[in-house]
């Protein structure tokens, strides 16, 4: 068969790799063209690629570098999916947890000094010195915390994980995490609700009164129900509500409806007042995030068991104090790869739009790390509008995830896409190889103090990040 | 241009409409075909096809009779819209709601002999009449209901429904609720969980020791929780529940969670026993179909609004005694139009087959006639296993029923169809001239007494229901 004459003289049909200004002549000639999305490893960079492909190695050879990557992500990923994060207890202070707390303030993210912090950062620590008592007004708890007198931390250094800014102080009740199955500890602190709220950089008298309500109220009543029921099981909840509309990140609906049902179990089973059983019972019922922190807890702790592996470049922590987004890897210890955050993409709340969006924020996206997230998009059908309104498009989000990660989680099923296993365990390598960005859905803060919440959207973490990372793999791992 | 030679000179592509052995030879000779399934309206039955075609009458003639169906069936399909079922009551004993009702014991169902019941209602009824104290032995309770001792009733005859055998008899607590929107009640029994349970016709003395339980301990708390709350939205708990993996027949995962809050925090306002709430809050929080009778209440008391409305071919009620399965039309009154049951296709627990099955079974269809259940079939991918394991499988079935309603309900979308309103008003001229029976997931018992649930599946409505509502539209409605 003589191929040249009739590829020819037959109508054109082109695949067209890469870049995509080929296509208008093939179109403009009557052919028809297919475009494949593709860019060179590396951000075109020869050395990057070059040390990418050193790092990818030879999966013909046992002792190449690569393989012994692909052997510590397996054992990562088979950390993750063996992890059984269990609430084992609410400590009532955060002293009581770390006794050397005296005043720091836990944030979330990676370090920032006090000038360079984002506004609801700065909001949230001013609320968070007048909680403490450490103030008596907010021009004064602002002059501290310039003047240095406060001393920050990064809640990841602690085992712990907040969701926006993240504040937890010395006097704030915290949920005790643990990993049933490696043993390890992880801790948040309680989630309050929408509207003014200090993780959105609310400092407001009601936003205080609520914080020590916090404290005197919800903390004892839980620990006692928590106590009562030998621990609640957070893993079978999340697994639950991923059947059920959630992807336990942006939307907890259906988690939080079931750890609902256990804590008010647990409080019939103790001896504490009726009207605080009430008043405990009606703000968890009304408040549809509650879950959200468990669920970052319960993340924090499973990431944890995967962290410290030696040659694994599975990403074990995603976090953004409101100026960087920053990322830990297992084999690489507890150094941050950082890059200025995002704007989330989304829905913004009546007279709001992005240009008052802060940048990315929070300690929520080790959510993503653990799988749950963008990475189970596909499991919440509500979350669809965030993803610009078609079911596809969330399903589709889950499937370039499965491309950037090394495991599939048989807890956690997608039911729209037949009841696969959730993508989990992202490998750097893979990230700067495909180009594909980790999707987080996030909440929307306002740029400015104490505005609060302005909507909720999807970002994507920067990817620098990740070429950082790949550098310090090539600088720790490969022979020089 | 000429058509003809190209025709016969091209590869033969053919569409087949109807009866599909056409197509092998066309196959046979390298050509490709598409079925399209389509039978004669009627059955074929050309005096049924006429009746059907003037029952479907003339669009631009609003005088005609198929013009005053359309008009009577938007009509009821606006009353199941505006409908607002609210749980406003727990009556401790059916005998406090029906004075009069001695010794009688409603049934799911059409009327049926004692002779020709199955065997799940003879074990319920025998039951029954143990756990009121008519009989001391199950020989001396059997010999009373086939002596004609005991009155029979239908649930629906009662504005009630009941699930798999339905029997409501005087002690029981009845949950009571109320549509807002038109002032209609309907009532329910409650639901007892899994395992050995009387709607499954087990009558055993845990069976009865739980029904005392719901009596004296259960119905006093639900009552007192729901009066705390000022009656509790089932519409609401429904749409919610449709966006979280639920149908609210079959699968009741999410709409008793949500369900549960409400009742918690009720009970945390109310002045019971401790030991009591917990050990409530246990069983209901046990019980992932708690909240199938609701949703079959709350179905009851929207499709009653839209009954008695003059010329409407809205069917108002499903419902199947274990040997027929039986349907009422809004523009038909009180009529059964029956036909026999047929045997679920499903998912058997280990041990019991399709030959073990009762034939449908329950009152519990209801939900189908107002949207839910295999109307709903694609908001509740977990259910997909009965329907073949895809999830393009159950949005399927969703589609169909789309050809055989009159509307769509904007409060229940289905998320896995973007969101789509659910169709609702079964239309029995769409079911007679399209062929497509109506998809209803259900439990199944087993064919003997007391075995209890063996299963889970879909099943059809007989055909030869709605062929009968056709031929009484047409007595009652077409000129002589």
């Amino acid at each position: 068969m003589n191929l040249k004459p009739s590829l020819l003289n037959a109508p054109l049909s082109v695949i067209n790799v890469g870049v995509d200004s080929f296509n208008a002549s093939v179109s403009a000639h009557g052919g028809s063209v297919v475009q494949v999305n593709w860019q060179p490893p590396g951000n075109a960079d020869p050395g990057l690629a070059w040390r990418l492909a050193q790092l990818l190695g030879d999966p013909g050879d046992p002792a190449s570098v690569g393989s012994r990557i692909d052997q510590a992500n397996a054992s990562a990923v088979q950390r993750v999916i063996a992890a059984q994060p269990v609430l084992v207890d609410v400590a009532l202070h955060a002293r009581d947890v770390w006794p050397d707390m005296d005043r720091t303030l836990l944030h979330a993210g990676a370090p920032v000094a006090w000038d360079d912090m984002c506004g609801p950062m700065h909001g949230a620590m001013i609320g968070a010195v007048l909680y403490e008592g450490w103030a008596e007004s907010m021009a004064q708890a602002q002059s501290m915390l310039a003047a240095g007198e406060i001393r920050f931390a990064q809640c990841h250094d602690y085992s712990a994980v907040g969701p926006m800014t993240g504040i937890i102080s010395p006097s704030m009740p915290v949920l005790v995490v643990r990993n049933q199955t490696h043993g390890n500890l992880a801790y948040t602190n309680i989630n309050e609700g929408i509207g003014k709220i200090l993780r959105f950089g609310a400092n407001s008298p009601e936003v205080i009164e609520r914080l020590r309500w916090f404290e005197n109220t919800l903390a004892p009543a839980m620990r006692a129900a928590v106590k009562a029921r030998g621990g609640i099981d957070l893993k079978s909840i999340q697994s639950q509500a991923l059947l059920m509309g959630d992807e336990v990140h942006s939307r907890n609906v259906a988690a939080t409806a079931l750890f609902f049902m256990q804590l008010a179990v647990g409080l019939s089973q103790c001896d504490i007042e009726r009207s605080q059983m009430h008043e405990v019972l009606r703000f968890v019922a009304d408040t549809s995030q509650f879950f959200l922190n468990l669920s970052m807890a319960a993340a924090k702790a499973t990431m944890d068991a995967a962290h410290g592996i030696e040659y694994s470049s599975t990403v074990t922590a995603i976090a953004r104090n409101g100026v960087t987004t920053a990322i830990r890897v297992s084999g690489l210890g507890k150094r941050w790869f950082e890059a200025p955050s995002g704007r989330p993409q989304g829905l913004y709340f009546p007279g709001f739009t992005e240009a008052d969006a802060n940048p990315d924020l929070g300690d929520s996206a080790i959510t993503e790390t653990a799988g749950f997230g963008g990475f189970s998009f596909a499991a919440s059908p509500a979350l669809t509008l965030l993803a610009g309104g078609s079911i596809a498009a969330s399903i589709e989000y889950s499937r370039l995830m499965y491309q950037i990660t090394d495991g599939r989680n048989p807890a956690n099923s997608l039911p729209a896409m037949d009841f696969a296993a959730a993508p989990v365990g992202i490998d750097v390598r893979k990230v700067v190889d495909t180009g594909i960005q980790p999707v987080v859905t996030t909440g929307i803060a306002h740029r400015e103090a104490g505005v609060g919440q302005i909507g909720a959207g999807i970002v994507r973490v920067p990817m620098a990040c990740f070429v950082k990372a790949l550098e310090a793999l090539a600088q720790t791992y490969l022979p020089l």
